[in-house]
């Protein structure tokens, strides 16, 4: 399908600051972006530059006064996301070498402190998809999804225990979960069609059968519409917006997803 | 100034053929891209990648039949380009590493058969600026800009003898004689505000003083108003379109370059 | 200096594993390697890969039975670590692109939970050097460097509660404090000559005035004599083994590092 | 097999000269180096980097009077190549973003000029290993292999004319006959056993069936004991030693392969 995206923040600045955006949707995969656009009100110097993972930075001093940032996409995806019942765990020594990173553990993921509990979850389990489809919805039962009770603190071992978190922190939970059994995930940040609220999205894959599949253990379904923005070990890489030191405040973000339409013709 | 660029480039497809594109302006440099468009008839699977320079390029298989791409873009560029006679000359061993494969000798610039001839140009001047300088001038004062003269496998010994080529060509020559006396040269391909005749064109950078300056022989007068889409050893690394195999002819190719101005709000 | 480093590991395996080791000297940095050894037995395949951060890893499935690596290298470091009091804080839209990863928060550097301790301790101190200075020196004053207390999950939050912890522990907490104020560092593992007890040691970087200076917690005194073999986050990215599932355990590790004198003809 | 191999050069140096040189085995591939040596005398300081093909460069200041590089390695290796006749052609929109260079014209394989030719030798022909094994043949039927012919300047056109080369003028023309047929190919540079008269030899890999697979014109017969010490485009990419400027006169270049048997234990 192609979807209109649009996130526009505003922020005030008390005193400059040095914020690192990443808003742009992200190139080189099965995404086709036909349009885009990225305003910045008032005008600023950007430094833009592409990290590790393949994600657009844009880094830039955030004058005093009214900040905003207007960007949109209009991008084809996927009516359908791929899901691979039965596809095989693949072993440590045939990853590819930049899949490697996935498998360690991060700032919201400690997967080091996670084995016994998936071990347990996954018992019984066909190594690989079936493992991960396991934990997915052990998240999806057990830990609650609750839109707008985020604090941005807290990782993985942390929502366990708390039992609640929004999007990020669930896929937190599962990327976990699957680099403890030595299964590489990644955390996606994105645009999901019809997500409700409607927000910026954060969901995981996992590298399995030699490709990554996505899960998503805030839905019940894997719904297709979806326009990816960044890849990371976690939250930590893939801000939308990292402000270093004080003084932005953002005082409204809206977050827009329509759909176009199947044809882009 | 705000420019709006536009490539649009209708092919001929006889047999399916696979093609290499990069029309999307580079990011990641001085140049921010307010908005930008691509859209591709009919709609086929796209693989997007980024090359070891940093260049977005598509990879896609045209089918049978017309076959059109339509790109814009809307970007901020500076007004003038920055020139800084007396930079001095980077020796090797403080080179970045990112700026050694622009000391080679490539396809279309044998940097090796002009030593003699590169020295005897910039006898006297400074090493550095100066010299890449000499030689440009050296250049616009002795190869004739002939647009329409192409014959893409001319390297610059060819051109050296027959005296006369198209943008890439003097931009070849340039970066073999800067090489060959130990100065890093790359090429660039881009829009140019107010060329004459309108096209696709391309320049050289030399890695001078610690940053690469731009250098244009087919202009009098270094111009701003540039949208850079890719850099690269020479031009067989930022083909705007490449096609692997037979079957795709270019029926029509139309750039156009209009200023909209200095303001964004 | 001249230093021979070595360092033994011996396994005894119960099931297969997979393990992905870092034990080679570091290229590309202030020491060079004359001569280094790798032996493995049982010979084994083994697939070498670099990461993002330029460490060399070496991925390896160990079969049952006993494993030894024995790893050697001859190699020229300085006698001295630069410091340079006063050097500038870097602002973040200058800081190289590369540089970037590491302001980010890690699993065991919880950047984003010191920001209101690193700027009490740093109170009246010259941003930049000097700050990271007052950092090394506080940890130095109050948090124990005890040899042999480590507990592989503990974060630089957890260290900070406990007052104590070995290299890495104090390197974390180093690490934590700069980047809370936006200072990027990194974690270096590698050899330091007479460090007493003898074995791997870690120590960190902080990224101030345009390039690293090393910091070291765990010593009263910059001292050279380092041999660096990786870089990264925090210790999540650089384990000197990591094994992938149970069966490995460690039976033996031996580290010496002799100095060989000041000439190498 | 177990090889031990050496290079040592000896240079005069009239004025002080940048130099890079490419000594060391490469790292990631299906050879494993035990032991390593690099000596340099007199000591200078050395900038070591890695280069977008993976291979180690060192780059350093040679002083005025005798300069000698010692360098050595013990390497294991396999005792035979990898052939898959049958192996298919990879169509371009399915290659590896990292193949992608391999299929572009370079210094000296200028592939948009044998087209037609390799169309003609590979005539009926399976696309793919057959093809290439069809280049290869004709290569070492009718261009003849001269060790010590060589002119540096000389790129595949005119090795085709003149028809003969030393091995590195071979490997060339494979290559370029391999890019004109949108096969990816690239030059090796190493140490062959039993190569007569034994010297640093050089020859070439193509991108066939998924993977890469040697071809080597200058030998009836593709003999196993290969130490590899780089990739590249060509000869351009992957100089043993490169000068910037005057001043470093070759006066010896001595190696060595010796078969240390097969058990490394």
């Amino acid at each position: 399908m192609r979807l209109l995206v649009t996130c526009n923040l505003c922020f005030q600045i008390d005193n400059p600051v040095a914020l690192i955006l990443m808003l742009r949707p992200f190139r080189g995969i099965q995404q086709w972006i036909i349009r885009e656009t990225y305003t910045i009100k008032p005008a600023v110097a950007v430094t833009e530059s592409t990290d590790s993972y393949g994600n657009s930075c844009q880094r830039l001093v955030a004058p005093q006064g009214d900040f905003l940032l207007y960007t949109s996409a209009e991008v084809i995806v996927n009516d359908f996301i791929d899901t691979m019942p039965g596809a095989h765990f693949v072993e440590i020594q045939y990853l590819p070498n930049d899949v490697l990173p996935y498998l360690l553990p991060s700032r919201y993921c400690e997967s080091d402190r996670f084995g016994e509990l998936a071990r347990d979850l996954t018992a019984g389990a066909l190594p690989g998809y079936d493992q991960v489809a396991c934990l997915a919805d052990w998240i999806r039962q057990n830990v609650q999804y609750l839109p707008g009770s985020s604090d941005v603190h807290l990782s993985a071992t942390e929502i366990y225990q708390r039992g609640f978190g929004v999007c990020r922190d669930l896929a937190h939970l599962g990327i976990a979960l699957c680099r403890s059994i030595s299964i590489p995930a990644r955390i996606v940040v994105g645009y999901l069609h019809n997500l409700q609220p409607m927000d910026m999205h954060a969901w995981f894959e996992a590298y399995i059968g030699g490709q990554w599949y996505a899960f998503d253990p805030t839905q019940y379904g894997l719904y297709g519409g979806r326009v990816i923005i960044a890849f990371g070990r976690d939250a930590a890489d893939v801000s939308v917006f990292h402000q270093f030191g004080f003084g932005a405040i953002l005082t409204s973000m809206v977050v827009r997803v329509e759909n176009l339409g199947n044809s882009m013709n």
